[in-house]
């Protein structure tokens, strides 16, 4: 929605006051429950509400401030629960979960090429693609995601689903320079990428983004020209970056550079370019990113299980570079929560740095909410419930016996939360879960689908 | 149970044959899951099945073969399930639930001095002790750790709820240096400990243990005469090892040794002691403990939490340690989830090696099962579904959106699954939780006698 029809439906919004009582008539309050705002402060409302009209959140107060003022067309009790933003997922492949715990215990290199590469030349095609996107989608809702990056194949397919689902996604056309399912050519692909753009431009939930694969599995006129494309029409670039000694090794090989160097060579690094992985860089290259003004997106789980190394996340966010939290595809995870993430992060930089106060609680949860939506270049629309912002919320549960007693909960949400936990899923105002019942997707369909196609993934790479 | 009566038991069972059907009848038969034996070959039963009679294991086979041969009182259908072992957490301080979440962020040192300890010191007592016992019990047959070693201060009542709970126990009375709740000197502590092992010494649950807390909180004297009682009684010794590097250096200037030289100078090594975290040891160490047939308790988590180190868990496999896995207590985790230990594990080990087949799902597994039983010296009684052994075993729902497509089970239990998808939790053949609902414990009681402890843990700390 534009700014200007978004003031349009505020002043229509405004104009419905309850004649009974006075207050003002809102599609929907959530109240009762700690409000874990993530906003400039920080703050932590113990009995608080949040009051939505529409797809935005018009206020955030205590419970009592928001039942003077609002009437909600529809109200859910968070009582007993936390309510936070929700979710921001700054790096994976969604229909990938359909290879969820087919190649475990490999390196990269490997891994890539001995068994993902080719079963996506056997399996990857737009029903595929669907499939794997619901059910991935599914999974998002469950755990509390409400906002996602994406880089795949037949991203036009992802985009539907995300929006059938209701998920809000950032999601890339994949350009690689090999011949992949849905373009022979890398000039193909950027065909489709145009393509792609032109199709989902605008739209409220989807921000169409172009997806060139990495330094090596391109060269440097494609690599130009994705950015260019990007560049263009003012969309995200995304790319995997300084992932693993080995691209590094193929940097200085191929380019003479490192990874980070060589993109600057190119002219690629600037606002809009969001990086993945972004393990092997060295403090100038820190800065560099900075300067230009480059998002990161860390993946801590994907880069252990690969063994790809420890980002230096800490030094990220010490010169205050944009850096998310993402969980990369559920093919090296092996899923999409995005609170074993958070917690995963906050453990790897204590054991990393040697010190215990290195990413606590509280900058584990910022990583995952507003640090992933200014990685994205989104931080005035989500990534905090502050009034203005989309309505993407997420409600959850605390009662379980590991959650048992509660001193802090932005404590709790890190280190012991699950995405299971999560019982009510909503973005730009839409219910996609209440109290654990996904109200977008037919659940066991999604799920009966799913099962249907590892039958034939399992047979493509035996 | 004795061996003679196991014998007696078995023999009077073998006596049992259902006139009708010629079967043997048996106390309860589960069937029809996957079942992950953890035996010698590691074997996976696709359509297996587990026959129990009493406290024992009598067969594990294909469904139709157990089928074949027994009937159980008692059936449990497994179906679109994984069955495996109970899981052995080797090194936790139960009651320490009620302090979950109270300090995080902080390095082991300051976090023992101005929080545990202090809170402890107002806290502590037999009623403190069986609340916290009891959540961790429920947290812990929820989450399927059948069998735990616990080191705490009035041990008794651990062991008394440990009991009531129907949990498998290794436990330690704690031997510290300074004054304590339920001791005010070391020699207090072990008279303790000693009426302690009279109490329970035979007990068909609970193995009594001696707990020496560590190198850096005891004088020398008082660790021999706390291993001597463990060696005079044939009872395990639980103690911290070589946890961080600021017990390697006080070892240095107090003892000029290392921690583990340390020990071996003072005749403390041998059979029957469990060292929890050893991370701070050289290869010539690693061999040691070997040669002394010392066990180790692996905590990854806690390891990573407070910036403790990375245990060379790799290296102890390689040269056949018996290592287990362990969460330590939940004020350092904050859970007691043996699936997310193994998860860590094993991502921790592969990015610390720089090796993606360094910990594989298979290994991982092996440390939360038949590795912690050999930690414990138990593996003769626990830790794999084999004929013979106790029935500790548990059954695991495989159907979440997360745990879909399926590949290997064995992936799926270290990769995607939370200790919130065990369903039903086995131990000496009492079934404690059948299909989510536990058995052995008033859940909601538990609950809320934790909820009011914390009011007074909160009050101690402030």
């Amino acid at each position: 929605m534009g700014v200007v029809a978004a003031l349009f439906v505020g002043l229509v919004a405004l104009a419905i006051v309850s004649a009974q009582t006075g207050r003002r008539l809102v599609s929907l309050v959530v109240r009762g429950g700690i409000v874990v705002t993530m906003d400039g402060t920080r703050g932590v409302i113990e009995d608080g509400a949040v009051a939505v009209d529409g797809a935005n959140i018009v206020a955030v107060d205590t419970a009592a401030a928001i039942g003077r003022q609002f009437q909600g067309g529809e109200t859910i009790d968070a009582s007993g629960q936390v309510v936070l933003p929700g979710l921001v997922n700054t790096h994976t492949h969604a229909p990938m979960v359909l290879y969820r715990g087919l190649a475990d215990d490999l390196a990269l290199m490997e891994w890539l090429t001995k068994y993902m590469f080719p079963a996506e030349a056997k399996t990857v095609s737009p029903d595929f693609v669907r499939a794997g996107t619901r059910l991935a989608a599914l999974e998002m809702i469950r755990s509390g995601t409400t906002t996602y990056a994406d880089m795949y194949y037949f991203e036009e397919e992802v985009a539907r689903e995300t929006k059938t689902a209701g998920l809000r996604g950032v999601l890339g056309q994949t350009i690689i320079g090999f011949p992949v399912a849905d373009a022979k050519t890398p000039a193909d692909a950027l065909v489709r990428a145009e393509a792609f753009i032109a199709s989902f431009k605008g739209d409220a939930l989807i921000t169409p983004a172009v997806a060139p694969h990495a330094i090596y599995t391109l060269d440097g006129s494609t690599l130009t020209a994705a950015r260019t494309l990007a560049r263009r029409h003012g969309v995200p670039t995304l790319i995997h970056l300084a992932e693993t000694r080995d691209e590094v090794k193929i940097a200085q090989e191929r380019f003479n550079a490192t990874p980070v160097t060589y993109l600057e060579r190119l002219g690629f690094l600037g606002p809009g370019v969001l990086a993945a992985h972004a393990i092997w860089v060295s403090d100038a290259e820190i800065a560099l990113l900075r300067t230009r003004g480059v998002g990161v997106s860390h993946n801590p789980e994907s880069n252990m299980k690969l063994a790809s190394g420890m980002a230096p996340v800490t030094d990220y966010r010490a010169v205050d570079v944009a850096i998310g939290l993402g969980t990369d595809g559920a093919a090296s995870n092996n899923d999409l929560d995005m609170f074993e993430a958070m917690r995963v992060a906050s453990l790897l930089q204590k054991v990393r740095t040697g010190d215990p106060r290195a990413l606590g609680a509280t900058a584990a949860l910022e990583l995952a909410t507003i640090g992933g939506a200014r990685a994205l270049g989104m931080a005035s629309h989500i990534g905090s419930l502050e009034p203005g912002k989309y309505a993407d919320l997420i409600i959850v549960g605390m009662t379980a016996a590991r959650q048992t007693p509660m001193y802090d909960p932005v404590s709790h949400l890190v280190y012991t939360t699950r995405g299971d936990d999560v019982r009510t899923t909503i973005v730009s105002g839409r219910v996609l879960m209440r109290d654990g019942k996904v109200l977008s997707l037919d659940e066991a369909a999604v799920l009966a689908e799913a099962r249907r196609w590892s039958v034939k993934v399992r047979a493509a790479v035996n």
